[in-house]
Parts: C-alpha cells; sequence; structure tokens
C-alpha cells in the first residue's frame, strides 16, 4: 500500500478510540502497518448500548498487549460532567437539535488525552470521516487538552475510500468481517446514553420521510400507549436528582427517562442542519429521555429563574450551542458561557410535572422552594397593596419617552 | 363617584377599543360619565372568532353616532403585516410563546391612531389592566404614532376594583349584564387568529393542572384522530403561500392551519412567563395553526439558508421576540432587526412536508428550487472531487491554533 | 406646608445619603418636619475630595443623634470591589462613557441598607433629581437588597421645585446658605475617585463647546507639559496592583493614575448620552485615571486573552455597561456576566508600558508571563515548522464551502 | 524549479492583483513559468498614494498584453461602497482597530473576479502570505463571487521561502530588483486611502516601542501645531457630505481629514491582535482621517439616534467588525447587519465640530435638523410639564419588582 516513509511525522504509540467494531479494527491494523507503532485501545461505555468486552478480545487478537487496553465505564461522568451543564444553558443547535452527539466527543478526546499520558503515548487517532463534525471535535478537543499531540486521522489519509477496499483490507489482515458489514450499511449511526443519530445514503433526500426501520430508540408514536403518563422529575440546582420522588445519579436518571422516552416515541427529530465544515447534511435524532429532561428544566427555572437571567441565557444559549457544535468544549468561551450559566442555577430547584403521549411531552405543574412566582402579586383578585397599578402609568409613560421624541421628530 | 375636576386632562373625544363586552361597554359608559367626552367606539376583526355586528348595535345603543362607530375586518392586515413577518424571525418568547396576544396590540393601536385623526380625537382608550402588558403594548404603540395622544386606561384609574362595583355600575346605568358574566369567570381569554390565550383564577396556581375546560381552540390531543395526517405548505420569500398545493392569502392559510391543528391537538402550551411589568405569570396558550406554521419555516430554513444567516438569526431572535413582548413593535431596533431578518428570506421558497398527529407536528420533507443542500457534497459515496477531505486537516489545524497556544501556556 | 397626613406611608426612622451641602441639608429639615421622623446620616468618602468631618458638625447641629451620623471611608472598597471589576470588562456606555457616577451608586445603596438594619430604620432617602438615573440606580440597588424598604426620593415628591423656594426654606429652618449657592449654580457636579461629571445648564445646549471653567480634575491638553512621560502598569489576574514597579492597593493606585492623568490632560470627554427614563443628556465626564488604566487593560489583554475569550467579551461589553448605567448592578444578569468575565481574566497579568502627552494616552509596550503571542509563529523570519502554511488552504476551502454553495445557488 | 505536472490543476488564465513591485513581479513571472498560464494583471489605485503607471510598463516589460493590463481608479467606490457603511456601524475590531486593511480586500477581489470574467479567466492570484488574514479576505471574496474560480497563492506554494530565494528568481528572469529591496525590509506595510498598516520584523517584540521611523501617514504628535484646529463635518443618512461647509465626495472628504490627521498626529494605533488564522500579531495602524470621522460619526449619532437603535448597534458591532476583519464581508450575515445599520441612519444627519490637537479628537460641539436632544425635557429649569418626575416613581417600582421579589426569597 502507500509507502510509510510519506507520513508526515514517525509515531512511536498512538492510543485509537476504539469501538471493536470492522472500522475501527480495520483503522487498528492499519496503523500498526502504515504507521508501524504501537497501538493502545480506548473503549468506552458512554451508554450505546454495547458490550463492551468483546472489544477487549478482538484488540488482544490483533495482538494489543493486556496493558494496552483501556475499557472505562464513563457514563456517570458522561451525564454529570457532560450533559447536564450543557442542559442548565437549554441548548439547541439550531432551535432543534440537542446535541447528543457533539457533546461526547470532548469526553473521549479527554480520556484519549489522559490515557496517552498514562501510557507514554504521541498520538492519537479517531475513526471519523473528513466531511463530517466529528474529527474537529475530536481533534479541537485533544489540542487544547496536550498541544503536543500528535491526531492521525485515518479517513483523512488512507486510500480506502470504497467499502470494497476496506473489506478486502480486513480480509488481507485476517479481520472478520461480520456479514450484515458486508454490503454497503443503508445509513450510518452514532450512540450514546443521550441520543443516537443516523445520517447518510437513504437519509440523503431531505424530501424523502426517514423509514421506520431507522429508528431505534423510541417506539413509533401511533404505537405507543394510548394513555397518557405522568411522571415527577426533581430539580437541585439546575440539574435532575429524581425521577417520581426516587433519587436518582446522573446517568441513572437520564436511562429511566430514556425508557421512558422510548415508550412514548418521543424525542425523534429530523433535521438539515450545516456543518461546521460547511455543508448541510440531513439527520435523524432520536433523544427520549434528553427530550423531556430539556422541557422540564425549562419548567422548573420558568419558576425559580429571575427574568433578567432567564433573558440572558437565551440570549446566549444559541452560541453556547453553537461552540458545543463545532467543538469548542474545552475553549475559554465555552467555559466563560458555562460560567455566566451556572451562575444562574443556584436555585433552580424544585420539582416538575410531565405528561408524555404519543410522542407529545408537555410540563403540566412545577412547584419551588424557591419561586418567583407570587399569586399575591400577579392574582386578579384584590392583592391587598402587593402592586399598585398606578405604577404602570409612570412605568409605560417613561419607556414610552424616547419613542414620542421620535415621533415628534417625524411629526 | 369620583370627581371629574380631578382627572388630569380635559379630553373631548375618545377613540375606545371596543369589544362590544361587558367590560368594555362599562367603560365606554364611564368615559361618558367620567370624562364628559365624545367616545369613538373601534371594533376590529382580528380572527377571534366573534360576531362583530352586536357591538355596532351596543354602541348605538348606548349613544353612539353612527359615523363614530368602526367596524374593520384586520384580518389579512394582521396576518400579512404582523404574523408572518415575526415568524420570519422564528420568534419564541422564553423559547416557547409565539407571542400570539403581544403581536395583534401594535395593530389596534395603529387603527386607533389612524381613526383618532380621522375624527379628530385627542384621545385613546383601552380595556387593559395595570397589572399585565397589554396596557405596555397598546400605549407604547399609540405613543409612538402619536407622541401627543392622550391615553385613557379605565383599569388604573377608575374604583371599580371588584366585580361586584362593576355590575353595580353596569346596572346603574342600564348595560346588560349577560348571566355568565354576573359570577367571576374562572379566568379571562384573548383571542384572535393566531391564538387563544388563558390567564387567571383557576390558572394561579402554576403546580396544578390546567383543566380542560379552559380549552378552546384545539381538541385534547387523546381525542384527536388515530390517524396520522400528511400536509405540505409552500413558501415564497419566507411567507406561506399553499397548503396543499392550493395557493391562499395570509389570513385564510393560517385559518386552515388552525383548522387542522385544532382537529390534531397541535398547539397547547402551558406556561410561567415574566412580564414586562415585573412579575411571573401563568398562561395557557392554544396556538394550532402557527405551531405548524412555525415549525415548517424552519423547516424550509433549514435547506434554503446559509448557516451564518440562520445562525445570526437564531442568536437576534431572543432579541426579538422580546420586543415584541414588551410591546416595542414600533421602536426602531425592532425595524432594525427586522430589516436583517427580511434580508435572510429573499430565498426561503419551496415547500415543506409535515405530519400531524395527537398533539404532535412534524417536518418530514423538504425540497426547494433554492436549496443549498447538495447530496453531491455530503454524501457518503464518492464524490466525484466535491469536497477534497484534506482540506479538513488544515481546517481543522488553524481552529486548534489558538487553543494550541493556551495549552502551552497551561503546559 | 404639604401636610404630613398626605404622605403615602409613616415613616419611623430614614437613612440619608448626606453630603453635608445645602440641597440635602434641606432634605434632612424636610424629612424631619414632613415625615416627623427620626433621621440618621450617611456620608461616604468615595473620593469626592471634600471634607467629611464638616458634615458631622452640620449633622449634629441639626439634631441629629451622634450615634445616627455615619461617616465612612468606602475608597478601596468602592475601587476593589466596584471599579475594577468594572473595568475588567472595559465596558464603556454608548462606546465612550467609564460609567463614574453609574459604578458608586450601587455601594452608596449598599451601605445606606446596611445602615438601615444596624440601626432598625424603615427607609432610605437620597437627593437625585426626578429626571436623572441616579434616582434609579439607588433605588433599584435599594429594593434589591432590602425588597421592604421604603425610599424616599424628596425631588419627586416636594414642592421645592425652584431654587428660591429651596433657599427660602432653608432660611426658615436656619440652614445655613453658602454665598456661592444663594445664585443658580451654572451646571452640576458629582465626583469620586474615578471621575467628575458635570452637566445642566451651560452645558445644555450641546453645540456649544464645554466652557474651559467646567473642568476641575484635568488640566487643558494645552496646558499639559510638553515632553510625554512614560509609565507602567502591573496587573494580576485582571486588575491593577503596581504603577512604575510600585505596588499599590486599588484606591492608591487610581489615586495616582488620576494625578497622572490631571497633569497630562487625559480623560475628559464631552458627550451626549441617553439616559435610562428616555431622554438624551449633555454631560462632560473627567475620568482621568480610568481612561488610563481602561487602555492599559486592552492592552494586557491583547497578549493574555485568548481571541474567543476576547470576543465574547467584546460582544458581552455593551450589554455589561447597559446594565450599570441603568442601575442593574445587583441584579443576576449583571452577576452572570460577571461571573463570565471574571473567569476570562485569571491569566491576565503582566506589565504594560503607556505614553502620555497632552491629552493622548497610548499602550507603547506589553509583557506577559503568561503571553499567547509567539513571536515564533507569527514571524516574518523562519518559524522553523512552527506554522504549516499550507493548513492555511484547507481552512480557507471550508471555510468558503458555505459561500460557494450561495454563490452557485445565485449563479 | 518545481514540476508543472505536480500543480493540483492545469490554469488557463489568471488574473493577477499587480502592485508593480519586486513581490508580484517575480509572481507574475513565477506563474508565467510554474503554471505556463497567460497572466492578466489587476492594478488598483485606492489610494495608497503610489504612481500606477509603472505597473503598467512593468507588466508589459514581461510580456503582458495590453488589453491584459487594467489599472483602475477605486477610490471612490472603496469609500462610498466599503468605507462608509462600514463607518456607519462604528466597528472596532478588538475595541480599536479601525479595519483599514479588511475593508480594502472584498473590493479588489470583487474587480479581480469581474475581470476573470471580462477575459474569460479561470483563475486569480493575490501576493499575500500563508500566516496572515488577507489571504483569507481575497480568497472568501473571489470564492463568494464566482464559486467555480481557481486561486493561486504562490506564498503557500512556492518553494521561495527566503529572501535569497526570491531575489534570485528576480535575478534569473531579469526582473529589477530596486536597491533597498536588497536586504530584508525592517518591517511590511500595506496602504490605502483608509490607513497604513506596518507589521513585522522590528515590530516583532510587542514591548518594544514602534520606532519613529515606521510612522509614514502622520506626523508624531510631539510635532504637531502647538495650537488645536477646529474643524466641522457634515453628514447626510449616516455618510460625511461636506468638510467645514464645503460639500465633499468620500474619497475627497476622506483624503481631507486625512491631511488633517496628518498634520495632528492624528489616528496611531499599536496593537497586538488576533488573526484570523489563530495567532497574535502585533501591528502599527495609522489611520489620520478615518479615526476623525469614525469619532465625527459617533457624535452625530449621539442626537440623531435613539436609544434603542443605538444600543442594539452597539451590541451588534463587534459582530460586525469581526466578520469584516475575517474576510466574511460577501457573507449572508454581513449583509443582514449591514440591512440593520444602514436602516438606522435615515436620520444621522447635522454637523458635528470638532478639535484637532497633538494626536487628540474631541467632539466638541454637535447639532441636527432631526435631533433628539430636547433642551425643554431635560433642562434642569422648569421644563413646562414636558416631563413629571412623578412619572419616575412607577418606573422604578416596576423596574424593581423583579428584584424584590427576588430579595424576598433570598431574605
Amino acid at each position: 500500500m502507500s509507502d510509510q516513509a510519506k507520513r508526515p511525522e514517525k509515531i512511536n504509540k498512538v492510543v485509537l478510540a476504539y469501538s471493536g467494531g470492522l472500522d475501527t479494527s480495520v483503522i487498528l491494523k492499519w496503523l500498526q502497518t502504515e504507521y508501524g507503532c504501537e497501538v493502545v485501545t480506548f473503549t468506552a461505555d458512554l451508554g450505546q448500548g454495547e458490550e463492551l468486552e468483546p472489544a477487549r478480545h478482538k484488540a488482544e487478537l490483533m495482538g494489543i498487549k493486556p496493558e494496552h487496553i483501556f475499557i472505562d465505564d464513563l457514563r456517570e461522568e458522561f451525564v454529570r460532567d457532560f450533559v447536564f451543564p450543557m442542559m442548565r444553558a437549554n441548548a439547541l443547535y439550531e432551535g432543534l437539535y440537542l446535541l447528543g452527539t457533539s457533546i461526547a466527543r470532548p469526553l473521549i478526546s479527554k480520556r484519549l488525552i489522559e490515557i496517552a499520558k498514562e501510557v507514554g503515548a504521541d498520538a492519537v487517532a479517531h475513526g471519523a470521516t473528513g466531511k463530517g463534525n466529528d474529527q474537529v471535535r475530536f481533534e479541537l478537543s485533544a489540542y487544547a487538552l496536550n498541544p503536543d499531540i500528535k491526531v492521525i486521522a485515518p479517513w483523512r489519509e488512507w486510500d480506502l475510500t470504497s467499502r470494497t477496499a476496506l473489506i478486502n483490507f480486513a480480509e488481507q489482515h485476517q479481520i472478520p468481517v461480520p456479514k450484515d458489514k458486508r454490503g454497503e450499511s443503508p445509513f450510518s449511526t452514532d450512540a450514546n446514553l443521550l441520543h443516537t443519530s443516523s445520517e447518510g445514503k437513504v437519509l440523503e433526500d431531505p424530501w424523502e420521510e426517514v423509514p421506520d426501520y431507522v429508528y431505534s430508540r423510541t417506539v413509533n408514536p401511533e404505537d405507543a400507549p394510548d394513555e397518557p403518563e405522568f411522571i415527577t422529575i426533581d430539580f437541585e440546582k439546575g440539574d435532575g436528582v429524581a425521577l417520581n420522588g426516587e433519587a436518582m445519579s446522573p446517568a441513572t436518571l437520564l436511562a429511566a427517562l430514556n425508557e421512558l422516552g422510548r415508550k412514548h416515541g418521543i424525542g425523534r427529530l429530523d433535521l438539515v442542519e450545516n456543518r461546521f465544515v460547511g455543508m448541510k447534511s440531513r439527520g435523524m435524532y432520536e433523544t427520549p429521555g434528553g427530550t423531556i429532561y430539556h422541557l422540564a428544566h425549562r419548567g422548573i427555572e420558568q419558576i425559580t429563574l429571575d427574568r433578567g437571567a432567564a433573558h440572558l441565557k437565551d440570549e446566549l444559549a444559541p452560541r453556547y450551542a453553537e461552540l458545543i457544535y463545532n467543538g469548542f468544549w474545552f475553549a475559554p468561551e465555552r467555559e466563560m458561557l458555562q460560567a455566566a450559566i451556572d451562575h444562574s442555577q443556584a436555585n433552580v430547584s424544585g420539582t416538575v410535572r410531565m405528561k408524555l403521549y404519543k410522542g407529545g411531552c408537555y410540563v403540566v405543574g412545577r412547584k419551588s422552594p424557591n419561586t418567583l412566582y407570587s399569586e399575591k402579586v400577579v392574582t386578579f383578585e384584590d392583592d391587598a397593596g402587593a402592586y399598585d397599578q398606578r405604577d404602570a402609568a409612570g412605568f409605560i409613560k417613561l419607556n414610552a419617552l424616547r419613542l414620542r421624541l421620535l415621533g415628534q421628530r417625524h411629526g
């Protein structure tokens, strides 16, 4: 194949984000043969719902030393330190997307860099393609955490540009090729505890409805129960802490909400979005628990957040979402926005009651010991002097003053 | 009652926003007796779904001269010049509310001021209370359009502060009191072609679910058809122009979408929001057609709007929504934002296909002669050189440069 | 005079922001006579450059109990906790104004409320007029810190609306009237360690140049030394800590910069600004040390702040400045912005060298142990591989992709 | 030298941005020899102050056909369609820089693309290096205006990476090398009617003061006249139209202000800025007329712009400036912002009086037929009822309401 001498840099040891699947197995072998370097595998449980131990076995078969095989359960860290902080911001990319793939990448890069330090590796490698956002997210995070790290992105480098070439390479190198991977997959997916995304092939015409078989995390709303289900979520300082009154860890809570969302067909999104690399792509996202959580968080903020804080958050949220989408989790401006957002959450505690029904998810009640909602002030009934309606006259008059001066000019 | 001499200003002729209902009838009489001025009534059809001719009859009964009774069908102007421009911005107040009440107020004020000019009135009057946003919206618009106009807000001035006092006043002055108005209404509503809002009384505890009888514009999702319905909406330059291929005027289109939304239980929102006057209130909104339209507009923008334009719009939208909510439609900064938004809509043309089902509303397809989505560029398949994956390496390297310099400092 | 019974509320004890001057002496007496309440005086040294002890004597003469006379030196707190945090934001109101008056008001209110708690007062009073911003700033801060406090703003209440009436009242009540206060002052001023502002009367025509005699804190640039002076300011974590290498407390540093600014005629600003209460006003500001400090802070940020952080700060700064100008120092949204800004300052340490000359103030050098400026990367000379110019091609290609897709549509 | 076969694409005809200097002459020859393509030269007069006819002669000597030599005076278009629209925004990059280089690039690209169309060229070429912003600006503009154009950036491609190699190439190809170009230049410059920038070499240490010999457009403030000079600038709809009452075209006005600025030492800026390509660089800018114009424009806006418009402009300006700096002049989001900004300028007409003195530039008066400043409203004197001070009480009360509700929660 290609000449190792042409590789830009000599690599001694590389940490590969390794799923155990065909593609990253090919990458593993390719790194060994092309770069002639030692490969360290890292396989993360982010709640994607797959067994991880097979990855260990496969890595061993490909000659990876046992001490170079890292398999970590990152589910709690993922939800606690990445998903929940993001949810505090009510972040939606392009108004609709809950950023399920974007938010997982910085955590994977963080572990890659930690492991690289631990094993003395000089490079990291990932299996993201050259057209997507994930390469950007992986690499920006890696460079931010270790500016001297080398990054290998085989999909941008190698000549295995067709499925056939990939499978040939696999067969040449005794990498088992599962039957269902022999043909072209009709779409590609990414999954973690927050969401499953699907894109490519059968989804590439944005006028065509997403076929039913693409969905894997939610029932079709038409097949959801005919009776609504009511739940409560408790929040403390902006983060969910209990479901139906039962205290849960972050990952446990999100997993439980995923089950509820799956059952009621909640969180499907068919989206054409703008990638950071400059093109539009069409994806399908299923974010069952995240959709419920997002709306619940808005619900509890409604009674616990001051208007000034709430509106500032709403103005900052699109930028914050864009930063996460583009891969700038470990950038100072994301951290600055996070500092502002986190400051606002000190009193975002209380309980939200929600109705789940056939794809829909509705806040139907919220209460809090920290509520700023004052029935006494707002009431249509006599408010016992809590609010003097005559104040409104002056309020309006001074708000109108500049408009009146403008009107006089035009007049 | 109170002494006319105490009124701050002598009024000769006032134009009253008059619905024909009990409250504005009392106001009409009160203006006649308190201010001793001539009253001109203005009744607008904004699609609230009530007969307007009875208002004429009632006004006549209260001594208003025929040439002083104005009844206007403003539905097309409302949708074309207010609702659609706002929808171009994807405006949501506090992330969720489609601003159905807010957007109607400036139009009413505009007509009040026009009529005042026509009949030589020196004042306008409205029936909004002193705790709400509507007083602000009416008055800011009125002052912006005529800085010398006087505004009378009876609810802030009079001593009819209880329902009993109001009814007594009505009876003293031979104003008919409908039976259902004798008791306290369990909630109050506002309606127009875009939405119906309800608030007060039974809705004042934000932990209590909104009772079923409060809803009037939509069926309960549980009672909606068991089969989804698919529709298409065509857009031209950012505005809806056809439903299922049939060309429609703005108001006709919105009315037709309302029917669809009603049938499928779409557009219910239970919200605790922050009023401009400083308090939180809990409302229930039904925006059936508007909800469908809003999502469809986002759908067509997904393929026709450049990322730079789309993200700038998303960042400006919360401010734009806040301005409309607070009553600043006729303020220069709203017009500036509108100029920016309208500039972005020149190519927002095409067709969106949507699925309506039991409260849910989903974009399932979109196409456009102006599409910026390029299957050729995005495809997982061979793209024939439309995109050079190696460009991504340089793109990432330069985006990472500042983060690496940061990392070196910390390192 | 007016009837105490008409006062809206019974006041027992009020803390008055008392300067010892004629106006607040009249207010003191008026509070005693009108409200019949006990008056507590609070006089703050914010660096306005006046003796405070005479205020004690005057208060005693008017019957204030010694334990009810509070005189505090707040200079260090003012600069450390208000001026410096604001300077971290590079805040300029309407692009030009360094907010010298605005930033002092929340501190005064904070002490008023603290003293009210200490002495069991139920109200505070201030001498700001009903047309200005200061009433808003005082009262918003007071209400935020104690929502139940009562606020008395005599200028909005009393009938002493002419200078003559005020002086008559003073004479009736044996309040000494200095000779220079008998006539109308040609302008009014406010001063503290950060600035002196002047407005009114001779300044009211914005076409007329500010007369020379209005300036009090700076020499005319024409009269400044003919030789430039060079200084250095050291910063640590975003705050100034030393002048010309000599460590100084915040207030000492600002005072020393004021002396330098005065000498070189730095920091004069003739401005027409937009008040929060809706009108435009013309003011003259002298901010000698603050102007130098502001530019120096930008100078040190240039080499220590990452681009993402710097640009986010620049986008947030106008809003932050508006909040301070409008009196929302103690509002959650100001605190959120402060959290974001403060997060950015951790590495803003180093030394700035400045040239002062005849009204001008120029950064001429900056260095920092935390510098992000890399001569190695930026150099026109051979950079030994620190930057690969070919990366720029990919960077540009992907940044251009969306524009090319747009161009193809138009083409 | 290098092998033409390795060039990525076959080019038939290229339009080169040609100054006539050594570097672009080498590029011209290199294009001929490396790409073997026909070269078209484009030389623009943007007010850089150099003779353009020598460029024609040099191009002819290098074999360019007369009909392929384009020399255009773009000064009026530059100021009218680029500088003035930008000045309407009060745009400052990183708070200080008036964007003199950035704003010229899109115009050059526009003409390159126009000429390419005219002569049937398939490529354009420029002399910007691979580390700077200008390559990005040239190329983004070119791609936006013609998505199919090819761009050649010799500095990123060739192997003439040292001064010696460049001069050797020149000598090999009979390109005359002026004596002062034989050695390394101590810094590099760019100039146009708006500014002169200098960077590199002697400026690379940001702690070292910029040497005096680097300045070329302004006298040292110490050498400026000892007497201040007063001038007036008239504006119409946001653009300057007259100096000292004499009507002038845009370029004439800017040139006249440049003379004034030069004489008084106005507009020097020593800046460390953040480049779009990810590094910090130190530059020195001289923007004599632009600095005066910028401040004058703010001055006229002070009395003619409503607060809402002014504050929105201030919030949008950093983004707008960043877009221009980064090269996105022809991007939809820049155009959207321009639409908003331009909308605000309809009444920005009137006269500003300024004082110029030893590096300083001060607005000392402004007047306008459209003024929104109302002496009647703002006056300390009796305002005859133009403003009711009691309105302020209600205004403050309702602005404080949410803060009081917050305070009660904490209380």
